[in-house]
């Protein structure tokens, strides 16, 4: 299968190289004859004079944010007038004009609110005739906490946590923690307004959702005081969650305070927001390297969620459908898909969501031929490990056995790490410095009646 | 939504039609000067000289039996010497040479055992000029028990339910039951030798393996008795199953008996067998239909097993990425898939597979536009119902709301059933006296960026 593997390293590649976020900046804006050009799958969709404005901020979050940085300092140099970006620890690349803060991620520390009073500081000061450029990615959101006075950092952890525990969707959640930010849920354009911001998103997000992207800073948010405090009630927690919350939401529900900007406000006009990477963007890539290897490319959906087994068994089935039936479409044949499935932990093994796919579906095409299964995390990061992901087809769960190793044994321990390290099938890309969740890519080399090896 | 409900109708339809018994016997088996050929995807394969025959038995089992027995008799009429089917209570149809013996389904009866006596004496009374021409389909085991004594009816039923409550899979279930009869696991074939057999089954099972099809009494048997043996100790309940069924296994690995016939075996050589009906041709037509309709059709798979909820999550995924990027194609178009999920039953509520599917397809796309889903077992029955599946977009949870139903409390009870009952949503066909599973349907009417109705 050596030859499938080869196709498909090609492939993950194409995929994580079209969400570089230097790249993607690059992309996504350029400068034309004075003009700064944004654009959206390879045409201009804004075109903002440069000449028209005074002055040029840059800021932003997220663990991809620094390399977004860097590109747009390549691409407007010395016209910055100055930048500010809030990174996770390490996170970090050489600026020339944008400063780099580097504060605590997934849990806020201090550093990180202190970036955030000086992003909204210096939105704020922005003027008619300025330009904001924002990026933000993936981990913005706990890279720019501001918490709304009196509620503290340590109020809003607690209120996370209560709601964490509640069994509160995710957008549920950020619609609670949107009430309580000075910064999120569009607060920061508030802040930004009357300057133009042109809002450069990288998604890490199932659906690319802006306004769930780092909680939106940026962006319109669609629920209010009301809906944050009826979820505080539905979920049994407004009366755990520390008096300062339950009195912000109240008051606002009085109307005492603003509710955050909504679809159509004036901060929201003049500028531009776009998602420069995600996971589909990340998938139509592979789609063309697949087809420029000669393989008929299917892209399944961006947006595959749920349990990894149930997952694995979903795509097996399209795969093991190609070789008997030839659907959906004949072989050669590549199918990708994205997003982010969940795992249920029962075992003490190590491993992540991408190996665990890979480790369940060997199991499932046990004895197939001519398919070759790979999932990989675009970080580069699979779990707590170092690799990104691994490779399967139907002779991996024999090989293991041979040396001795038994897949269903690893499976129940969720213990994919250390299967496929000792099989030599791991995939590591060492960090790759953006994330768009994961990437699965499964070929299917022949159509044949023969399925057992 | 009515055009694309019509549409969808339109589909199903189609997809029901093309599985139907005699329509499936009659596409698969012609007569032309003298010579009865056997088709597949609309070619001939075989070629039998009904001249060179002598006499001309028709024999079988399953639900859709009779309507085969049907068609081979509209064919062949007098030609036939003599047959016997044993099919489900009430699954009978007119015949005029072939006789029918119904018996118990799910759960065999004496009725059952004595049909399979009696057929297996037809097959063993075959000669070397005599042509056998064997119907099979689903519930064709259950329809055909024949225990190899000292083995009891009673005892078989006891080793079945303990395999049941092990945990051993379908598979490992069958390659116990195989070896403690005289008709299952290819035995059938051998009692049938030197007669020619040409073997017209109808698929009820994921991936529509002839051996798994009704136990595959004419189909050669992989599985030793070693293999059986070792699946009673390896769940151990080799100690809790009658005795005899011990001694049988035992005297079979000891060699004591002959193994079930293997592939390659002479009794396999002459005639012929095929799947003329199942899953992947239903959705093979179903894309047919659509396609004609105006709609780019992608057949996912037939093979989709796994949690129902969970399934609709990834048909789902596939649809909204078809209004949001046109992948994997672009709207219109039609996503098709097959075969039979599994619900956990929580509720004390009414329904099915298919039911569930579309309830929770309706929770998944609460809001979409331009989205239709329909998911209906091939059988036109879902569950202990009169319906078949239902219909389910992104105004179901509204509509429903708009009349005091609560869809995800309908959900948690797993009563679907009412809930689509109360909308006027059921899909009710009717008996279709065939059964290839399910058949879930997906229309997307247009690529679109606003999803929200």
């Amino acid at each position: 299968m050596e030859g499938l593997r080869d196709d498909i390293r090609e492939v993950y590649s194409a995929a994580i190289e079209a969400v570089n976020p230097r790249g993607a900046v690059l992309e996504h804006l350029r400068l034309q004859a004075g003009k700064l050009l944004v654009r959206s799958r390879g045409s201009t969709i804004r075109e903002f004079d440069l000449d028209a404005f005074g002055r040029i901020f840059v800021l932003g979050a997220g663990k991809a944010t620094a390399l977004m940085a860097r590109a747009v300092e390549e691409l407007l140099g010395d016209r910055i007038s100055a930048g500010l970006i809030s990174v996770k620890y390490g996170y970090t690349t050489s600026l020339a004009r944008i400063e780099t803060i580097e504060a605590a991620h997934p849990v806020p520390d201090e550093k990180g609110r202190r970036a955030a009073e000086r992003i909204l500081d210096m939105a704020t000061g922005a003027g008619a005739g300025d330009l904001i450029i924002s990026l933000i990615s993936g981990g913005g959101s706990a890279l720019l906490p501001l918490p709304a006075p009196p509620v503290t950092l340590e109020e809003k952890r607690q209120t996370t946590n209560l709601l964490l525990k509640s069994g509160a969707s995710i957008h549920e959640m950020n619609a609670v923690r949107k009430h309580l930010s000075l910064i999120k849920g569009g607060n920061l354009a508030r802040a930004a307004r009357p300057a133009t911001v042109i809002n450069l998103m990288i998604s890490d997000v199932v659906g690319d959702d802006p306004d769930v992207i780092a909680s939106g800073p940026l962006v319109p948010d669609a629920s209010t005081f009301a809906e944050a405090l009826s979820i505080l009630e539905r979920y049994g927690i407004a009366d755990s969650v520390p008096a300062s919350v339950l009195d912000r939401l109240r008051d606002g529900v009085k109307g005492l305070l603003p509710e955050n900007p909504k679809v159509g406000e004036e901060c929201f006009s003049g500028g531009t927001g776009i998602v420069i990477a995600s996971n589909i963007l990340a998938l139509e890539a592979a789609r063309s390297r697949a087809k420029s290897l000669g393989y008929t490319p299917v892209v399944l959906s961006s947006l595959i969620e749920g349990d990894t087994r149930e997952a694995a068994m979903f795509h097996a089935a399209i795969a093991r459908e190609m070789v008997a039936s030839g659907n959906p479409v004949s072989a050669p044949a590549c199918l990708i898909s994205g997003g982010e499935t969940t795992v249920e932990v029962r075992g003490k093994g190590l491993g992540g969501r991408n190996m665990e796919f890979a480790l369940q579906s060997a199991i499932l095409l046990d004895g197939t031929r001519g398919i070759c299964v790979a999932s990989v995390g675009t970080d580069g990061t699979d779990g707590p490990t170092d690799a990104a992901g691994a490779f399967a087809d139907g002779r991996t769960v024999r090989r293991a056995m041979a040396i001795g190793l038994d897949a269903g044994k690893y499976a129940s321990e969720n213990d994919s790490y250390h299967f496929f390290e000792r099989l030599g099938d791991l995939i590591v890309t060492g960090p790759t410095n953006t994330n768009v969740m994961d990437v699965r890519i499964i070929m299917v080399r022949e159509k044949g009646s023969a399925q057992d090896i």
